[in-house]
């Protein structure tokens, strides 16, 4: 049993979804966490993981992702979701008028922890570029202005099992998967 | 003797400099210190001084900062710095292009802390606008492009001094200065 600590119903279902066949079972604690202020998603997650390790018995997981655009230094990165709120995906949109480098990547970051225990993160990307005006209503934040390479679509135009097969969350619980089977040998 | 913990020389003459006539001398303590992801300055002093409490003998102080842009939703807020070191000056602008609502403020926060002891905030606010481009090459961070209501100029255009006079910092370090005063009776 590990206790995934996270306010977000949506993300506690998806990585449960994705452990489950291992046998892992996840309890949700529905509570936030204080985030750093830092350059790198892994900084806030270890920085986030000394406060919670004091909290809860046990394993745990919490996790954390930005989307990070390349001709912008990385902005919004660990940002994201209040750039999100502030400016939204038009205001990304925005700072890149008139430019061709549109590179970005979605990133995101587990750590799983245990008082006493050295945490062990794990890391999942995706890449691909920012469309020139938001497109789609699925997924959520950023996502219908993101176009992972070798997609026409953004991430706001695909179903959930679409993103889900590509996207840097499925990615980074993928790793967090692979470590657990292969722990349980 | 207060402890003010800060990485930058400037902002430390510039308190000293406020605190002096008072008999009341800063020690500089050069460190970094755990900054949250908040909506509110206070709430990221306020957070800060539990580790700081934890670490300095006696009293101390520390101090955050920020631009809000109304238009924005207040963004970049607390994470100004960042903001500046990504998007820059000429960001903010692109996202205010063509927008006549470019009202603004400048805000600091002083938390004055002591292990054990509940802490007092105190806060100085400069309102103002964007200005269209950026103008001047004084001051520090978005100075060049925030013109101080009541102003033609931007603090990048200004001296130090005229700064001073107005400025938000300046604010909240009279209201520093002023408890300090009648606490001394």
């Amino acid at each position: 049993m590990i206790t995934f600590v996270t306010t977000n119903p949506g993300k506690f279902r998806e990585v449960s979804a994705k452990l489950a066949p291992l046998g892992i079972r996840l309890a949700r604690r529905d509570r936030a966490y204080p985030e750093l202020q830092a350059d790198r998603l892994e900084d806030v997650v270890r920085f986030a993981a000394g406060l919670v390790a004091k909290e809860v018995r046990g394993e745990f997981l919490i996790d954390d992702s930005g989307l990070f655009v390349e001709a912008l230094g990385g902005f919004p990165g660990v940002y994201s979701s209040y750039v999100y709120r502030t400016l939204g995906p038009a205001g990304l949109v925005r700072l890149l008028q008139g430019r061709r480098e549109r590179a970005a990547r979605f990133e995101t970051v587990f750590l799983l922890g245990n008082r006493g225990r050295p945490p062990r993160v794990f890391r999942g990307e995706c890449e691909g570029t920012i469309a020139r005006i938001p497109r789609g209503h699925g997924g959520f934040g950023f996502d219908p202005i993101f176009v992972p390479t070798g997609a026409r679509r953004t991430f706001g135009e695909m179903s959930l099992r679409e993103k889900n097969a590509i996207s840097h969350r499925a990615r980074a619980a993928e790793a967090l998967a692979h470590h657990l089977r292969r722990r349980r040998g």
